[in-house]
Parts: C-alpha cells; structure tokens; sequence
C-alpha cells in the first residue's frame, strides 16, 4: 500500500488528523454524557411522578389574568359538561337524524331492559328506570357521540351472582334490591374518583384478549340462565358455573312439570328476531327491522297470553310490575350493614367492567368517525350518572355493545339520541304498565339470547391465537375461568395471567451480541436478526435485551454476559485472538435498582480477572444519574463511558493499535 | 452558493449520486429488516424457552462417540461431586491451612449450635448434630471453598416461629422435633428440585435491598427473643415481634421470681466476647481470639456453675443433653398428618431463605477469591445435604455469614476445613456430654447476642437510601414487618414490594423526543439529556421508553405520542412549518402484545387523519415477526420502517425535498 514515500505520509498525517478529530468528536459526546442534566431530587421527583400521572394537562384555571380566567373557568366547565360546546353548533337537519336513531333505540332498549332486570333478579321496571336517568345525565357530561347507556348483560350478571351471595333475592327482596342500589352507588363512586385522579389507565388492566375471553364466556353464562325463563323452571340455582346450571336444568326435567309451550312460545320468537338480523344484514336499508323485532316479539306475545289466558295453563310471566316515573331510594342505600366490605368490593368491581365495557365500545366507535375519547372524562361522567342513578332507583348502568352498533347503523348523529330514547322509555314506563304485567318469561329470555352472539367473538379468538400465544393463554383463562368457576375468577385468572407475563419479561432478559451492519460506520445490530453484521475481532459487543436491570435479573444477566466472553474465547482459536474490551450496550435499560449497580461492578472485578476492559456505552439519563449517585464511575474507571457503540468501539480499537505488538505501515 | 454554472451541475450531479448510492443503501437495509429470520414456530420456541431456563449448558453426556460418552460421564460426575476435581490437586500444606481454619470453626461452632438449637427450641444435641452430617454432605457436593455449614439464626428463628403456631414444644416436644425433621426433609427436596431445574434465579426474587432490611429486623427479633435466657424468665411468648416480646418480659418482671444471677453471668461474658472481638479487629494476627472466646466462655461458666451448685440457686442450665452420633429420625418424618400442607409451605419458605443467605454469603467471598459460584449447583448440594440432615437428626442447615467470616480469616483453603469442623463437633458430642449439662442458659443467650451485630447493616441501608429510594421502601418494609408482624409478613412485604415496582415499570412508560447530535450524521439522542441536540423540522422523532408495548401501557403511550405531535405543531409557530412525518423508534421494545400492534394500528389512523406519516425504526427481530404475522405492514404501509432513525429521516427529508413546495437552487 505504501507506493509513494511522501504520499503515504501525507495520507498518514491526514489519517492522524482525522484521528485527532475522532477523538476530540469523543471526547466531546461523552463529555455531554458525563454533563447530562443533574436528577431532581427525590421529593420533585414523587411530585412530577404523582403530577404527571394525576394531572397530565395544566389548565389555565389559576392564572392571574381575569379574563384568561374566566375563560379558563368556562373551559374548564365545557370539559365537565361536553354539551356546552356541542350543544351551540346542534342544528335542526342533526336532531331529524337524532330522533329516529333515538326511536330506533327504544324500541330494542325497553325488552332489553326488561330482560336484564330479570337477569339481575330484579323487578322489570328497574331495567326501564334504567334506562330512563343514566342516559338523560351523559347526554349532559359524556363526550361520546354514539354510546347508547343502560343496563348491560354482563353487569347484570355480575350483580345477580355476587349479590346473590349476600342475600338470596327469594327469600329476602327488598333487602337485595336495596344491595343492588347501595353496589351502584359504590360503583358511581369509584368511576368518579378514578376519572377525577386520572386513574383512567384502571381500565387498561383488562387487556383486550382478556375481554375477549371474559365476554365470551359471560355471553355463555347468560345464555345458561335463559334457560329458565326459556323452559319455565321454578327451582333454580343461584350459581352461574356451567356445571351447577346444567344439573339444575336436568334436575328440574325430573322434578317439575314443565310446560312446553314457554320453550315453544320463546323459541318461535327467538325465530322470528333472528330472521329479522339476518334480513337487516342483508339489505342495509331495513336495519330497523332486526331492531324492532324485539319489541314487536313482546307485544305480540304480551297480546296473544293476554287473549288466550295462557298463562292460567303453565305459562310464565313477568306479573310483577309498576309503573311511572323513578321513585327516590335515597332511604334504601345502605352504608352501614354488615356487608358493607363486600358491597364495596362488588362495586369496585361492578365499575371497572362497566367502564371497560363502555371505553372499548365508544373508543371503537369514535375512532371510526376520527374524534377521541377521554378515558378520565367519561369516567366522570359514568360515575355521575350511576350516582344519580342509584339514588333513583336506576342500577348500575354502562355503554351497550349491541345498542350502541344500532345507534350508529340507524345514523346518530349526537348523544341527543339517548335524550330522545329515555323520554320515550319514560313514556312507555307510563302507558304500557298494564301491558307487560302479562309478557311472557320466554321472550324476554330470548330477547337475550338473541343480544349473546355478537359478544361471542371466535375471528378474534382465532386472531390472538396467531398473533401472541401468551395473549390467548390469558383469553382462554379468563373463558373458562367464567364458564367453569365464577365471574370474578374468571376477570382475575385473566388479570393475574396478565400481571405474571409483565413480571417474567424482565425475569427472562437476554443478551445479544451485536455486529457492524456492512456499509456503515457506526450501526451496530444484533447479529442474529442481521446475519450480515460483523464482529470486530477482540472487541465483543453486547445489548442488555431488558427494560430495567434490577434485583429480578441482574444476576442472570451477568452470567449471561460471562458465558458469552467465555464461548467467544473458545471459538475464536482460529483468528488467535481473545476478547480484550467488551463493550456493553446499555441504551435498552430504563431503570435501575442497588442489585442492578452492585451487578455492574461485580462484572467489572471478573472481567478484570479476564484482563478484559468493561467498557459501557449509551447510558439513559436514569442510568447515568444512579451511577453518579452510587459512585459507581471511581470503581469502573471513568475513561470507558461512552454514547454510542461506534464510539466505544473506536476507543477500543484505537487502544489497540497503540499497543506496541501491533503490526505498523 | 452557485457560483459556477458547471461546478454547480457536477456538485449537483455527484449529490444526486451520492442520493442514489444512500438510497440503494437505505433500500437495502430496509430489506435486511424485512427479511430477517423467519420466527420460530411456536411449539420450539416454548421448547427453547423451557430448555433454556432448565438446561443453558448443553453437556455432553448423549454423545455419541463411546470416548466422548465416557468423558461426558466423568465430566457429569465431577460436576455433581466437585471434590473429584479439586480432590486430585489437593495438597498436604494445604491441610495446614485447613486444619487450623477448622478447629477455629469447631470453637466457635460448638457454642452457636447449642445456642440456635435452644432458639430453634430444640434440645442442644440437635445443633451440633447439625453441624456433624451437613458440612461432610456439603464437603462432597459444594463447589464453595470458604462457605462453613451449619445451623443458622434465621433459618432457627424461621423454623421455631412458625412451626410454633402447630405444635406448641413446651406441651409435646416430641411431636415438634418430628415437624421439625419434616420441614428438613421438605427444605432440602425443594432446594434439590429447584438446583435440578435449574431454578437458582428464584433466589433473585429476595433482592439485595430485601435481604438487608430482613436480616436487620431478624437480628433485632432473635436479639430479644435471647431476654428470655439471658434474663432467665420461664414463661415466655411463642411470638416473635416487638410488641409481644417486651409485653412478656414486663409482665415476666411482676409475675416472676427472677434471679440476677443470670444477667450478671450472660452480660459479663458477652462483654468477654465483645471485647475479644475488639482486640481481634485490630490485630488481624488475633484472628483466632474472638472465634475461641464463646467456646471459653461456655467451658468456664459451665465449670463455674459446676463448681459452686449455682444451678440450685437460680442459674437456668441446659440440662437436656445427649451425646452421642446423630440418631436416625427417618421414622420421626410425618407425610400424613392433617398439617401437611403447612408444614411443606413452611420448608419452602426455609428453604429459600437457607438459599438465599448461603448463596449471597459464598458468592461475595467466591468473588472476593476470584472464581465463580453456580448457583443450580449449589442448590442441589444444599438440597441432599439437608435431605440426609433430615433423616439423621438434623435440623435444617445452610451456609453461616459469620462462621464463614471467621473461616475465612483463619485462612482456609477448601471445604476440607468443614470436613475438620465436622469430626471435631462429632468428638465433642462423645466427650463433652457430661460437661454440656451444666451449662448456663445465659452464656448460650450472649453467644447468639454477640454474633448479631454482624447482620445489622445500617452502612447498606444508608447506601440504599442514597442511591434507590424504592429500594430502601423494600429494605424498610422487610425490616418493619418482620419486627412489628412477623418473619413470614416481613419476607411477603419485601417480595411484593419488589414486583410491584417491576409490573410499575412498563405502566409508567414514557416518551421522548429525540434530536440529532451536533457534529453526527445519525446519532440521534433524547433532547432532555443531550440539550445540544438539534430537531429535525417537520420531523418528529420520538422514542418509546418501555421494555414492552403491552395492554398496561399502549393507550398511554399512543395519548402521549398524540400530545407530542399537537404540542410540537402549537409550538412551531415560528417556523411556520408543521410535522409531516412521525418517526417512531421502537427500538428499545423487547416484546409486543395484541394490544401493542392494535395501538399501533390506530395511531397510524389517527395520524393519517392529521396527515402525518408513521414511520417505524429499528425494530427488533421479535417486534418485526409479531408485526409480520398481525399483517400490520398492510395497514401501515409496507415502505415506512427502517433499520435507523437516520434513515428514516433522510428518507422523510428527500420525500419532503421532492414536494414540488420545496425551493431548489
């Protein structure tokens, strides 16, 4: 290569410059490194932490200008009440779009509503309060535009098999109701205060294979408890697992007469809605139709026991019901039972479905129609709602899944819609009380089970399975655990499953060895994804695959690391050459604990045995900080810290060269 | 600039090499990303994982070659028995050493198994039978040079405390002592069985913080459970925290007729020790006078309780006592009694703590001599080093901090000097039995006193505090519940306090914006550490701080992404020129879930409606195989990911450039 004397020393000269200058360009990055912004102590830190998670986005409420003040408080109010900004652009041509979605959804809402009454073991007119109350308070705070709010399956489920526990609703109804109340309350209560600290990412803990695997099961818990209105037992169980409600069903084809026209009566009707849906699928323009079966179901079959007085030859029905406007149970929430513990526990529990059911359902809507949800404010406004609701006679209320697509297939255009559909439930509370005294059990079973497939989501299922094999885990858990145990285990299965895959992630950190990528200067890729990156010879990179270096796995990690240094000593005989300098990569680490630093140097101490230099490139602001604060750069020696892998490397190798066993030009 | 008409079409046309050459090496790169290798399927990889956890060394033993075969055996063997390898090399002046360092051991053994028996509330034999078989076991299977084997305080209290709650030993000694060999028996099989799967990283689960904190409130526990001798109160409690103990010693001083004697003995000849200890500190070539000082002190009171009848004056004395070699307790194990369930919770709970003491002790003196300590290995010779403890009247044993301490010192150079330790405790069990009798509860009471302060670590804890503030809540939780609750709460606090912070990790994700680095091409780093770095305009590069993009973080993340870009679009006013593209390095994301990739998807969505364009960035190799199989690059578009943030900025850039918008020279 030396063709020309004076050339090559030219070239040599330019090489020592550009030397000179990549070593100056180091020793400035990592001097930047080593200068990086000193941590806010331990006290601003808690705040920020706490500020951050609390309260996100400063508004301009305190400010000391008055007008930016009052402009502050009326922003600050059109949070609150999402109505006072929507409410001034509301036109005329909207509310005919609003009115017959409104329509639309009454009529699916009042036999829904009935139903789940019944699923909660409630008196029917509870559903319809339900329906009544809840929606008038969102359409004033929620900022949702097409969530349809009433009662749902799976809460109602829920309330039945947990309150049953408590108080059995046969022997002792009053008392159960009054559980019902005080549970929404709490449940209110929780929603409020977690939308109001911005806890919203509560919700986030049912991860969406866990609400896969949840609704799919509890759609087939419900259908389970249909069949006692669908076969007309008297005697059931109060449990909800698929082995105890079908030994009740069995049991009762031997003790109890039954009579086959509740089945006949209730599956004829399911019949004909099902027809209906599959009509409204086919041709887009009749979606009212499967909408309105439901109702037409009840009428006609309300109509033909009242004529033909079927219910004095073994058919059942709803009897029970009363009229008019929502009565006050202020008096009837109870807060100082001894069950108080438990009824807490099932609203704490009750407000977390809720609400996973209604921001999943409005979240999917709204980003169809490109607008965002505020998780934090739509738990306030569902925890008002459930207030008001409680002390109304209302039970816990949420956003529907089947409800809400109808809203939106029947074009909605704002939450007017649900003012339009609880006047008119209202109406209906006041003139058809006569009416649904004879509607037959059978139907309103099968008004639900009818609402069950569209909970049960197998392309989904089938989906999670390809993509994470850990997330279908957690699915399958959360289904079997409803369908096998109880409905809380079933949520908890799925949440610890959860939980355990976070805590294993860090557990089971890895290692890689990175390479040069050819054609590049300094990027440095982990060789297995990248065949084509390669090692520099006495120089062995590592990556730390692993968000924190902590207790859970720094021991593991160094052994890691020591293997690796050990296995590429062995199988590099053939270029004689042994690791001199391992260049640890450290960018992936976020956090660090004392096992973490104390794994650190102890790594050092061994590879110092090895006379292999530790060298530590591109150390986050977190990392570089707790090292500065244990003292850690006096132990690994200051001098090999560096930004980048290039840096480091080109350190080692320049090193290197100075070292008088290299050969020279 | 173009001061020549020629000179600017020949700058321009080698820029437009230059371009194309960056370009095809950008196209490039993307397509090595792309192409990177196929996942495995998911049946190996659950194989790999499992085979990685349990077997990380692949040995040789189902070669094929019958040589290899036969190496690999041998190989096997001397892993199991390590004595086979160092036993060859061992040498006589070796011996020396070993000699010396054991009967230092044995001296200061004796007296501390005979205390720990009494706190384990055993009969004195069972301590220094303890010390007979368990170090010969361990002498054979251990790799530890230093580690000296023995009863411990802990694992004393550990096993008193909680089998206490079963069988009370004041009212059926015999059944206790039965439990206690069982919960042995339960300890050395899980610590077998853990060494065998190779589970030595739930050793890890008690971090370094948790440890201190736990050994500090253990210390102060035994402490006080010794009042009990050293006072000479007869009925005392069964409970171990603060508040019972001192309520026991006060009603103790009104109810009972207490000698003074006792205290004058203990205290005068702990004060013996503690100065001993003082003068060996200062003179290191006086290492042996602390270690023989209890061994002193036992043989001389007991000799003065002899000498003067002070046994018939209020002087508690040991009284039970039977020499002899260890007995055979196999029919003492119980495996069907209605306590079962509990008694293996407890020797789970024994067997981690034994773990993790042993293991911390001979890792740090390991790394101090230089080599290294498997710890799969050592479980599975503490694991059938208590399974024969058990069976030979043995309590459980594990490796002793301050016994190895003084091992050490005394200049040890195998696990010859417990074998040494061994014979002279069993010579001692023949000879001294008639001695032992008379000796004074008080002095076995200082003993312990005096080898406590060794556990109490306030150094550590200070270091903690300083350096990781949850670290120290950890250390503070295991030292307040084991104190005021118990040392099963203790343990629990610390362990849940560690993994809460692990599952806080990934929810407290953050973002950050990263800026290229003055005098780079492609470095890119976060502006907060690095405030020299420069923004792109019209880029906006942002990294996702998170190990992993999973249900309990993605909406998080995508709100904040979202806020990133509004903000940095409000605040760019002045350069008049909004973001158009969004580079997203998802480099630091190690595993992604269902929840991740459908948070991505909408991001995209989100931003198409902002008519922002995502764009990926150095994606690892499990990122991109999930990311292939959800077809996620159908939806995001398959030409925006890139192996570097600079090449998706130049990429961005000359897209940009190419806007007929854009000037050109």
């Amino acid at each position: 290569m030396c063709s020309h004397p004076n050339e090559s020393i030219s070239i040599e000269l330019q090489q020592l410059q550009l030397d000179a200058d990549d070593t100056t360009g180091r020793n400035q990055r990592t001097q930047w490194l080593m200068n990086s912004p000193e941590p806010p102590s331990f006290c601003n830190e808690l705040i920020n932490s706490v500020t951050e998670t609390v309260l996100p986005q400063k508004n301009n409420l305190f400010s000391s200008n008055s007008k930016q003040c009052r402009a502050g408080v009326f922003s600050f109010l059109q949070g609150l009440f999402p109505i006072l900004s929507w409410g001034r652009n509301y036109k005329a041509n909207m509310f005919k779009h609003d009115l017959l979605s409104g329509l639309t959804l009454a009529s699916l809402c009042i036999p829904q509503s009935i139903g789940y009454a019944n699923l909660a073991n409630l008196d029917p007119q509870y559903g319809l309060y339900t329906s009544v109350v809840p929606p008038l308070i969102y359409a004033v705070m929620g900022s949702s535009r097409e969530l349809a709010i009433g009662p749902v399956a799976v809460v109602s489920l829920l309330l039945s098999a947990m309150i049953t526990d408590i108080v059995d609703p046969a022997v002792d109804p009053t008392a159960y109701t009054s559980l019902v109340f005080t549970v929404t309350f709490f449940a209110g209560t929780f929603q409020a205060a977690f939308g109001l600290l911005r806890l919203g990412f509560l919700v986030d803990f049912l991860s969406h294979a866990a609400i896969v695997g949840f609704m799919g099961g509890a759609a087939i818990v419900i259908g389970l408890q249909q069949l006692k209105g669908l076969i007309g037992i008297t005697h059931f169980t109060n449990k909800t697992d698929v082995v105890s409600v079908l030994k009740a069903v069995f049991r009762s084809f031997h003790d109890e007469a039954l009579s086959p026209m509740n089945f006949i009566l209730g599956c004829s009707f399911l019949i004909f809605i099902l027809v209906t849906r599959f009509i409204g699928k086919r041709n887009k323009k009749l979606f009212w139709l499967p909408a309105i079966a439901p109702l037409v179901s009840v009428i006609v079959s309300t109509l033909m026991v009242y004529l033909t007085k079927a219910d004095q030859h073994g058919v059942k029905i709803v009897k029970h019901f009363k009229g008019g406007l929502n009565p006050s149970s202020v008096h009837q929430l109870q807060f100082n039972g001894p069950h108080l513990g438990e009824v807490a526990k099932i609203g704490l529990i009750c407000a977390l479905v809720a609400l996973t059911e209604a921001i999943a359902v409005g979240r999917s809507f709204a980003s169809m129609k490109g607008y965002h949800l505020d998780g934090n404010k739509e738990m306030v406004a569902m925890g008002f709602m459930n207030i008001v609701g409680s002390l109304t006679s209302c039970y816990t209320a949420t956003g529907s899944f089947s409800r809400t697509a109808v809203n939106f297939s029947a074009g909605c255009e704002s939450v007017v819609s649900n003012i339009v559909m609880a006047i008119t439930v209202f109406i209906s509370l006041e003139l058809l009380t006569k009416l649904l005294y004879y509607t037959p059990l059978a139907i309103l079973a099968s008004v639900i089970l009818s609402a069950l497939p569209g909970l049960i989501d197998i392309n989904e299922a089938y989906h999670i399975w390809k993509v994470d094999k850990m997330d279908f885990v957690v699915c399958i858990g959360a289904f079997f655990g409803v369908l096998f145990v109880s409905v809380e285990i079933g949520l908890l299965v799925a949440v610890g499953i959860s939980f355990a895959r976070i805590i294993l992630d860090p557990i089971r950190a890895s290692t890689e060895v990175q390479g040069r990528l050819p054609g590049t200067t300094d990027t440095f890729c982990d060789i297995t994804q990248y065949p084509g990156a390669t090692r520099t010879s006495g120089i062995l990179i590592i990556r730390i695959n692993s968000g924190s270096l902590c207790f859970a796995n720094a021991t593991s990690i160094r052994e890691r690391v020591l293997k690796l240094v050990t296995h590429t000593n062995g199988s590099e005989e053939n270029t004689k050459e042994n690791v001199h300098f391992l260049v640890l990569d450290v960018s992936n680490i976020m956090s660090m604990d004392t096992s973490g630093i104390v794994m650190l140097e102890e790594l050092h101490r061994e590879l110092v045995l090895q006379s292999i230099q530790l060298t530590i490139a591109n150390p986050r602001l977190r990392v570089i900080n707790k090292m500065k604060t244990a003292k850690c750069f006096d132990k690994l020696g200051k001098g090999w810290i560096f930004l980048t892998i290039g840096d480091a490397v080109d350190a080692c190798s320049s090193l290197k060269l100075s070292d008088p066993s290299s050969t020279n030009c």
